[in-house]
């Protein structure tokens, strides 16, 4: 157990009143633990009380050894999975985590009526928000490998290259540098694919004057690098050079306002602002960003409805984006950590405007 | 939505005492309605009654168009995503599908405490048992390709070519193929890594007379391919061929018997006792297969367990496998459907020893 980590849990499950919870997402456990499991349809739950007790309940598939610091119960396929949890929980109210199967929670509720489930994922992803060095350091090291993926990713456009041969490109470069696996979703959309934030690679060919969105992340030693560079194809007509500044001055401009104190609410509007400014602010259709670490998305969200005050240790993404319906997409995104006086960047790849000729 | 599997569905509502179901995987949904929702934290539900009645409820992000055949009810991240679902769902059993997030279920009883919550997912899961003719023809493309992306990974084999290379080589082919998006852990292992059947890609390069497992699947057009084959580096030794010869009879004596009427159990104790009568029954740790279609899991399970009768449309794996720590891995896996009288084999590529020099 990472000690110092699951003292901050069971500081905020007292502050939440909650005297006990059932932590059951592989990142969560992970966070706490160390061990990577992902239990799929089987069970996997670390229950914590408020005073520090822990107990891990897995399946004999897990590969789970016991001599840890934290008791360990483990079952097998032909076992009731809940077979000793429900004897370890305490009456009252116990909180389950967001994602927990209701399955498991509904056997759970079965066999003992006396317990009060409340979700009670918040004291775990609070904890989360706030990275501890051995965390950063291994955000710095995904992004870094990012910035070098980007850079080989862009060189070997070229021209009859389709959205799908890029993003198969780009996942090969992430393996080769170590990826701990392919994501499901890389983002390579060209001219009016752009449009779509989301859009999923296909067989498209980019046209002169075509917009490449690239938003290429993936996990590497377990947390999450994510950037988005966005280039043209052999020319950029005077509109699209107009969105590009306007993006890339919104991306700066909140990055450099960013420092402890500051509420999420207003980095995204500070971004938003310009692009609103600039006249494009119906076509900038999502949030600033979002919390990233052990997931990909985790909190905080950096969006317009968000009060959290930032803090030193928060990670999140700013991706500022305008989308044209038909006609092109522009999104820069780099990942930002609050540090004491600020925030550091860490992408580093450039932002400058680039033709690909 | 596709009338014939509602229907299907409802029939089994009635047959299981569930007069209402909320079905919230992605897979199910796919399978009902043909849309491919990812809700991620979100909600995502159908609603079935047992007379045919149906509404979908989604997010307003998920892009979906009213005009369909089914009620839709949208909301905003604004809003409470329960808020139309709890003015629809009828008073007392309502079958919950088994992985719906907790934080849902314990709003809706919440709100709701006249409904009385079961696992309910079970209607579904045994009408997406029996594949349809559309489905079937999905899983045979999906195999097909993988015969190609076989042949041409076995083909990129080299001096020095380590683990996760060829992993990305064999995601790179895929990706060249269409398919829907990377998998999260396709197999390569050497040797004695084979030894462990989910052995993640690291960097280990093949020795001389190293077995090579390659067990490759990946879903295309929403459909899963999932085959292993296990070739020889360099050379083979006489225990090596010995347990190669062995694994195949085990995977061709389970085909041969494959046919309407004949339990899971049994297909799995036709391989199991040729791997113990060739004396490596303690080295064959999992069950014979497992079913597959929109999901690379689902049922039927084909275990030493299960009493599930095959019946034509099934679709699951033939997967024995020989594994001695420290030494070697060997497992040879095909895809089979159950036919009218026997079974059709939708893998293609050969299984001979093969040397690859």
């Amino acid at each position: 157990m990472h000690q110092n980590r699951l003292k901050a849990v069971t500081e905020n499950m007292k502050r939440q009143g909650l005297p006990q919870i059932l932590v059951s997402s592989t990142a969560s456990v992970y966070y706490l633990t160390g061990l990577w499991i992902e239990p799929m349809e089987r069970l996997l739950v670390l229950y914590i009380r408020d005073n520090g007790e822990c107990a891990l309940f897995g399946n004999a598939l897990f590969g789970l050894t016991p001599g840890g610091d934290v008791p360990l119960y483990v079952h097998t396929d032909a076992d009731d999975p809940l077979h000793d949890l429900v004897k370890v929980v305490h009456p009252g109210v116990l909180g389950i985590d967001k994602s927990w199967a209701s399955s498991h929670l509904l056997s759970l509720m079965h066999q003992r009526p006396d317990i009060t489930p409340k979700v009670g994922s918040a004291p775990v992803d609070e904890a989360r928000m706030k990275k501890d060095s051995q965390e950063i350091e291994a955000l710095r090291s995904a992004s870094q490998i990012n910035d070098e993926v980007m850079e080989a990713s862009l060189a070997a456009i070229h021209d009859g290259a389709s959205e799908k041969e890029l993003a198969a490109y780009v996942e090969h470069q992430f393996a080769l540098h170590g990826a701990d696996r392919a994501t499901e979703g890389m983002i390579v959309s060209f001219g009016a694919n752009g449009a779509d934030p989301h859009h999923c690679p296909d067989n498209t060919l980019a046209k002169s004057g075509d917009s490449m969105v690239f938003d290429i992340y993936i996990p590497i030693n377990r947390y999450w690098c994510d950037m988005t560079r966005t280039v043209f194809f052999k020319e950029a007509d005077d509109e699209s050079r107009r969105i590009y500044e306007t993006v890339r001055k919104a991306n700066l401009a909140a990055e450099a306002m960013i420092h402890p104190g500051v509420k999420m609410c207003e980095i995204d509007s500070t971004a938003r602002s310009i692009i609103e400014d600039a006249g494009y602010g119906p076509y900038f259709t999502h949030r600033l960003g979002h919390g990233l670490g052990i997931d990909c998305h985790e909190p905080p969200d950096n969006s317009a409805v968000n009060q959290t005050v930032a803090v030193s240790g928060m990670v999140f993404s700013v991706e500022p984006g305008i989308y044209l319906p038909e006609k092109i997409g522009v999104r820069i995104e780099d990942l930002v950590l609050v540090t004491e006086d600020g925030c550091e960047v860490l992408n580093h790849y450039k932002k400058d405007l680039q033709i690909i000729r």
